[in-house]
């Protein structure tokens, strides 16, 4: 599906409720199509990554960020800035590595996952895995190397759902055709 | 994915750019799938019903509608808190047949297509054919039987994008368990 037109000044809001469920409905239809739970994880990180690669341009669009100038600066404006844009939510930042290149997100109530049980059987299944892919995708638009995954799942029985994210490298600035 | 819990008091809103593009992932995944069209019409239907018999729960429960005296005052809550609740947008309830069992419900920017094109090839695609699901689904929970199709569509190349509704039959009151 191609996207085209100009974007509206006031992103428009929708129910929290409508789109749980058709999240919901996109990782049963895939549960249906794989079967293995980590070629619906696979799937759904790839999905997530074509979304982040075009949230992105939206997101530099209405916010003036000018380059981060650390990952702990990224960080905070992952969580306090986008997550809070996309999703109505502000992450915890914690759990930084003492090289300052890993943390996580921790999220108490994830939206995608808001109601939800994981079937039996399926204790593999990364149900929101479609934000790691977001977040790769659209961190790998401001040439940014990093590795997304969750560490703990509520769904799982985990306290708490954290995200850790892992700055691998900083990418080469792609010159823009008939710019160089 | 079954859900449980209790419902919060304020609904969470989230942002309709993610949200379009999470349905369009459904659609493609879908399309994938089935190849068929038709086929992924009925199978966003499907969901779309399956969606439509939760979110009313949610939707009773957050107005205090009572019982629809007349089929044009379920017009006006579908359009005016229906629609304007989970989508943000309030279509305009136009085209009543003579006897009153039949409207339209006119959306000039469905929150659902925006920015997208349908990919070449899939004319007899119904891009939203979820939305059909989910009214009829909600509908029948109240004990509306109605037929919900598409007749227009700007992903077509239509002025607008026109919902049909018609009222076929109220349907009998389930006597819940225990109350009988």
């Amino acid at each position: 599906m191609s996207r085209q037109g100009t974007r509206g000044v006031d992103p428009r809001k929708v129910n929290g409720e409508l789109f749980t469920l058709t999240y919901g409905a996109l990782v049963a239809q895939l549960l249906r199509d794989y079967e293995d739970d980590d070629e619906v994880n696979k799937q759904l990180e790839k999905m997530g990554y074509n979304i982040g690669v075009r949230l992105i341009e939206d997101f530099l669009a209405r916010n003036n960020s000018s380059r981060c100038n650390d990952f702990r600066e990224t960080a905070d404006i992952i969580s306090k800035v986008g997550f809070k844009m996309y999703l109505g939510i502000t992450p915890v930042v914690s759990n930084w590595s003492p090289a300052g290149d890993e943390f996580s997100l921790l999220i108490e109530n994830n939206p995608l996952a808001d109601f939800v049980e994981l079937p039996p059987g399926h204790n593999n299944l990364n149900f929101s895995n479609l934000l790691c892919g977001v977040l790769k995708g659209a961190l790998e638009m401001v040439q940014m190397d990093v590795d997304v995954r969750f560490v703990q799942d509520q769904l799982k029985g985990d306290n708490i759902t954290e995200l850790r994210l892992k700055f691998l490298r900083r990418l080469e600035d792609a010159i823009p055709v008939g710019e160089d």
